[in-house]
């Protein structure tokens, strides 16, 4: 990506702010381009699709809310700041919805190359921090990155029982696939497991989850 | 509000979930609708404005990477928390653009009203913290809030700059009432108040902001 690719090149910040704080107002001005990277699942309040900006919002709310559930006990500070950074490289990588296969084709080196280039327009250490936070997110692999992906998954979950339906109507959802994502709340909350779990039996029984083939 | 005004009234979640997580999950529904609250300011990636739920997202990440230029020492998670929550009551009382007079008439009974009807979908006790939050920030007494309020100045202030205007360009702004705003970052960081006040010097000698009457 070349520099004047940047939002923040449009109109370059005034004389006189000290370089750190200039890469600094620099991220934060490129991460606006969060707003516009839109979702597959539908909003409730609205009837048009849901952004990564408003949808990292969401799981935090959803991260103080909840935290009780975790099976393991979490950090919810913690947790907050990896839901907060989880999709911040679909700025350039784009979105890639779980019911869409052909989208998941490269997601990885996508999301990685951008990675690459975001992270670093920050001052080195905070580039680290944040990057070492969409690591331990993607990795899954602690409690708190656990129960972040748990409420990656129930969020959308929940705007598709409020939508009757929503992405559970893509080609590829079924019962098979929707319970994969029903796991990933399992493994961080027995609680929150079960409510989903109550969501695709009766979603399925209404006939908004398909059966697999 | 009727019960039946509530989102989740739309299709109520199914049996057997215990009553603490239905209220969870109907707060959690609820606060969808902070998605399709719009501000007045306009985005930097997109030809539209910004909503409440991406504005609270933009400043909880501008709480991580700014909060060593506080001049006061801040509790960074509890920012983030003030942050996340301080425009909630907006799902019920609307936005009240700063530059826009009218909009500030009952501006503070509304949003009381919205606190005392959207809070208590929650059990109790988080009913309970999320108001104390809200409160908090309102009353702009801790150096969190300080910091938080001085977020939520400098975010419109930067994408005003990077849209040659924005909503300084309405016909209540002036540089007496953007220097107002200025103030809000000056009095929880110096270092952050100097920029600011560079893009108001230059976006006044630039005709962005006009002179006052």
């Amino acid at each position: 990506m070349a520099e004047s690719d940047r939002l923040v090149d449009r109109n370059p910040l005034p004389e006189g702010i000290e370089p750190r704080l200039v890469a600094q107002l620099t991220f934060i001005a490129e991460i606006d381009r969060l707003k516009n990277v839109f979702r597959a699942s539908p909003l409730a309040a609205d009837e048009r699709r849901e952004n990564d900006a408003e949808h990292s919002w969401h799981l935090a709310m959803m991260v103080l809310l909840l935290a009780e559930y975790a099976d393991e006990p979490i950090d919810t500070a913690h947790a907050v700041k990896l839901v907060l950074v989880h999709d911040l490289v679909e700025i350039y990588a784009g979105d890639s919805p779980v019911f869409d296969l052909s989208s998941q084709v490269d997601q990885r080196r996508r999301e990685v190359d951008a990675a690459d280039r975001l992270f670093p327009l920050l001052p080195a250490d905070q580039a680290g921090e944040l990057r070492a936070l969409w690591d331990e997110f993607e990795e899954g692999a602690t409690p708190e990155a656990r129960f972040g992906k748990a409420m990656d998954r129930l969020e959308p979950m929940l705007l598709n029982w409020l939508n009757e339906g929503g992405t559970w109507g893509m080609p590829g959802a079924t019962v098979e696939t929707v319970r994969r994502r029903e796991a990933g709340v399992v493994a961080a909350s027995t609680t929150l497991g079960d409510a989903v779990g109550r969501l695709v039996t009766e979603g399925v029984r209404r006939g908004w989850i398909r059966p697999d083939a």
